[in-house]
């Protein structure tokens, strides 16, 4: 079955790159450098609807969006605090996993991203410096798309 | 160093079990069943602060408690339908993995759990139904506590 990204993660965010399991989206939030994460594996939903080894990469891939969301963070002359990482589905079921840097200065701390306030899409000349280091902090863990 | 837990996180959770990493703990919260690991490392703050093997060994327990939840929520005769994972630490630093049991009639739905409302504390009976239960479903991975 082949994949198709859910529309609506499609919609609130911008592509990345194709690592070797997930796609990665850079959410259109810039008040938080955020990657959302997503296995193409048409019907996942629970983490545990992926096989052992992909299971494994999701988290290698994981731990590379956090690094790429810290670069972010970085280039923007904001560096991220602390990571938060959510796994929920509740909305769009298809399995996806968010990376998001957190600072005491965004404006949801200390509570979670999720469901706070209204996204603040990027302006072109923020987007192109957060894509373009998302990419590159990425590039040893697929191709960018 | 030895481990202490945080006391924030001791205060609002009950023990459950150590697992070979972790201390799992039962949210003091009869709205979801939910709970949450602690890998005894002191000082850890992101799960990168962990080595290689003790973050497969994270992801082992994580998968446990998944289970465990939804063996609470069957036991409450509210079967889970999602599992919500965080990994956060805004306001308790001390390394912490959530693994949250969602349905469609809980309070929260379909947002995320962190932050919303006010915890409902368990009653007796409840507790000791959800406890025995996790502790059933955790002990292939440690022992009570």
């Amino acid at each position: 079955m082949s994949f198709i990204l859910d529309p609506r993660i499609a919609a609130g965010s911008h592509p990345l790159a194709q690592l070797d399991l997930c796609e990665a989206r850079l959410q259109d939030d810039a008040r938080f450098p955020w990657i959302v994460l997503v296995p193409r594996r048409q019907g996942a939903v629970e983490i545990t609807d992926l096989g052992q080894e992909a299971q494994m990469q999701l988290w290698t891939e994981t731990l590379a969006a956090g690094a790429a969301v810290r670069a972010v963070g970085e280039a923007l002359s904001r560096p991220v605090l602390k990571l938060n990482h959510g796994q929920l589905g509740n909305v769009v079921a298809q399995l996806h996993v968010h990376v998001v840097g957190r600072r005491r200065d965004d404006p949801a701390w200390p509570g979670a991203v999720w469901g706070f306030g209204t996204a603040e899409p990027y302006l072109p000349p923020g987007l192109s410096v957060a894509r373009k280091t998302a990419l590159n902090a990425l590039s040893p863990f697929g191709r960018g798309s």
